[in-house]
């Protein structure tokens, strides 16, 4: 079984968080895999847990995405020592799971458009 | 004249500035206003700076694009904060420029299929 993880920097805003769960039931609905969401700190479950949880339930192979726009510290850094420490974990346990990360948002040509239909609803709405 | 400024954090990575400039570009061939890069902090120029530099280029109407994924403090609190000042401060020197804010790209519905995108690029890339 395949499954997803968005993964985001977490918020002391909890609508933020909400929105980032409610992102990953959107890609688990459109994508057909099961995904959760994960958080680097602030917010619950943090990825090691929500690897864990997906693993315990069958999943063999398991993609995080990490849910940032820019090539920052954590997408580029943490992130590839977190997975790193998460696949030495789970090693024992789970020894048929293969984790991989995704590149993160930048770069995706749809930001483009998304920037420009944000710019028209102001200018249309007025 | 229309002008759009793409707002961001700022980061210490300036390879993740230099994202947010080509973003900007991007937007201004796609979209064809006039478009900039600004930044809440760290990077340049900052929004007060942009935004009279695009006056001062005879920008009547500016919408500022907020280029973050969640209602985070940056993007609800001190964007609105910033546009106040900054619209007060330009009240006696360019009293024809209307400023106003755009929405975050959280719950943008193409936020979804790119993260299907990533996924799809690690899954058939092995």
């Amino acid at each position: 079984m395949i499954a997803l993880v968005v993964f985001a920097h977490g918020s002391k805003v909890e609508a933020a968080n909400e929105a980032v769960r409610e992102v990953a039931r959107r890609v688990q609905i459109r994508g057909g895999y099961v995904t959760e969401a994960a958080f680097l700190e602030i917010a619950r479950p943090d990825l090691a847990s929500a690897v864990e949880a997906l693993a315990g339930r069958g999943a063999t192979r398991i993609v995080v995405l990490p849910y940032f726009l820019a090539p920052g510290r954590h997408a580029e850094r943490d992130l590839p020592r977190l997975i790193d420490d998460i696949r030495a974990r789970l090693r024992d346990i789970h020894s048929n799971v293969r984790i991989d990360g995704a590149a993160n948002l930048d770069g995706h040509p749809a930001l483009v458009g998304m920037l420009i239909d944000r710019a028209t609803a102001v200018l249309e709405g007025s």
